[in-house]
């Protein structure tokens, strides 16, 4: 059987590694936090102190970190995975990094003869605790089958979308859609106070109809409270657009809208909102300091 | 039994107004080409030659005209119904008009002890065919009340929204919402191209997820299929912005998101696409006449 190695246990890899532990009944493990390592390895994970010392033990490595700049140190560093592996492993990065930076890893791994998958995913931690993350693959479609099995485990819409890269695409993609959705949604809110409305009733009027999203059924009740704990933090968000609008400007395409919700969620940034619920984005429009 | 009246026999109203025929069995109908009306007076609906005409006859009067300059014609004109009913009479405006003129219209006909609700509606022709409209509904709490039954007869989803105004105020939210997610959708397809993704794949990922919406699910496939055909005319949306545009300035609201839509929308318009559906919107990134 296949040795499992999982390097990242942040608030998403926890329960990702804890559904490979539970079905594989071995892992092994690496994060920068040791601390974060505990709980799975009080359910029988194996501790790795270095990446180099996780990757000689494993045949498929999963990542899940913080920001690209991480991706790019555990993979291309020097003691990174593509120096430390050995040849016919299977590498898997879940993060939601760049496109771009996605195939150079495949391209440096392929010259060692190690495969790279790019398989982002969402559907929050949620999903990653019930393993019903969408989960977006892009490589060769070989090693897509291989890892199938081990991608269903952590998920339940797992789609293989195409080359190096396209993982990361369609997750782009689909932050793309939820900034229209997110502007849609606040400038909606703003409106329906500033006349009177009560918005309770209007979300009856409007949510099953050609107005209806997700963000619309379950960040617009929040907006009413006030509530804006994060589902999905401004801060990451904002570094997701800035990883499209670096895409698109690679090809000289002009995403107006995508510009605007930038600037938008930059502002508020820059106020200190970082560590709120992309639902705060009401706050440009309704707080005096922005 | 109350004696109804339906006043514009458009893609909206015909149905709308068979609809009540056939529950009500009686139906004076009046619009501006007699031809419209032909299906209707085959069923037993009776023919009014003008306005004034069909006021005297009725007791409830709905009206589904064109543009907010005719609900103008059609309430506030010399031979418009506030010159025309009898007291006590019930209008209710279904088009999709002006919040402000709707209230100058309920002022002036409180005057004459006339009842005005102002009633706009989402759905479709599909959604006036099957009487599966959402109705959102303006003005007094009682005459909703009275008119509930009728409202039923055409819709599915009828809601009371608040005093006169609030009807069309629930409306401008929601085109406000679908500008955003229509904005959203347009520029990641555009994305996804660009990245040469299998976009009938990308949907798969995105859309039962976080990105999920109406507008997803029923317009990415019609833009995948370069189909333009109307569900919603373009020339129809941008008139909806205004509407909107113009309550937000009254009250000095900065809606940067609907701003930016609008002027793409405009764009598109000043290049004859205003008779297309509004998926259209992403002519406004590929085609390089505009």
């Amino acid at each position: 059987m296949k040795k499992i190695g999982f390097i990242g246990l942040g608030v998403m890899g926890q329960p990702m590694a804890l559904n490979l532990l539970n079905k594989y009944k071995a892992l092994y493990v690496y994060t920068r936090t040791e601390k974060k390592a505990e709980k799975l390895l009080e359910k029988g994970a194996t501790w790795c102190q270095t990446i180099p010392d996780l990757a000689k033990k494993c045949d498929v490595i999963i990542t899940i970190v913080g920001l690209h700049t991480d991706v790019q140190d555990v993979y291309l560093g020097k003691n990174g995975l593509i120096n430390s592996c050995h040849p016919n492993t299977i590498l898997i990065d879940m993060t939601t990094s760049s496109p771009t930076l996605a195939k150079e890893i495949y391209d440096k791994a392929l010259e060692k003869n190690i495969h790279v998958l790019d398989a982002p995913v969402s559907g929050g931690d949620i999903g990653a605790q019930n393993a019903t993350l969408s989960i977006m693959v892009g490589g060769d479609q070989k090693v897509f089958n291989d890892c199938k099995e081990i991608l269903d485990t952590m998920g339940k819409n797992v789609v293989y979308q195409g080359p190096s890269g396209s993982g990361q695409h369609t997750k782009m993609v689909n932050q793309i859609v939820i900034a229209g959705n997110m502007i849609g949604v606040v400038e909606a809110m703003v409106y329906a106070k500033q006349a009177n409305l009560d918005i309770n009733k209007v979300l009856k009027s409007i949510t099953s109809g050609a107005a209806g999203s997700w963000q619309l059924q379950y960040n617009a009740p929040k907006i009413i409270e006030k509530d804006y704990t994060p589902g999905f933090f401004i801060k990451h968000f904002i570094k997701d657009i800035h990883l499209a609008q670096d895409e698109a400007r690679n090809v000289a395409l002009d995403l107006p809208g995508l510009d605007l919700v930038e600037s938008l969620y930059a502002s508020l940034m820059e106020n200190g909102y970082g560590n709120l619920g992309t639902q705060a984005l009401i706050k440009y429009y309704e707080d005096d300091e922005i």
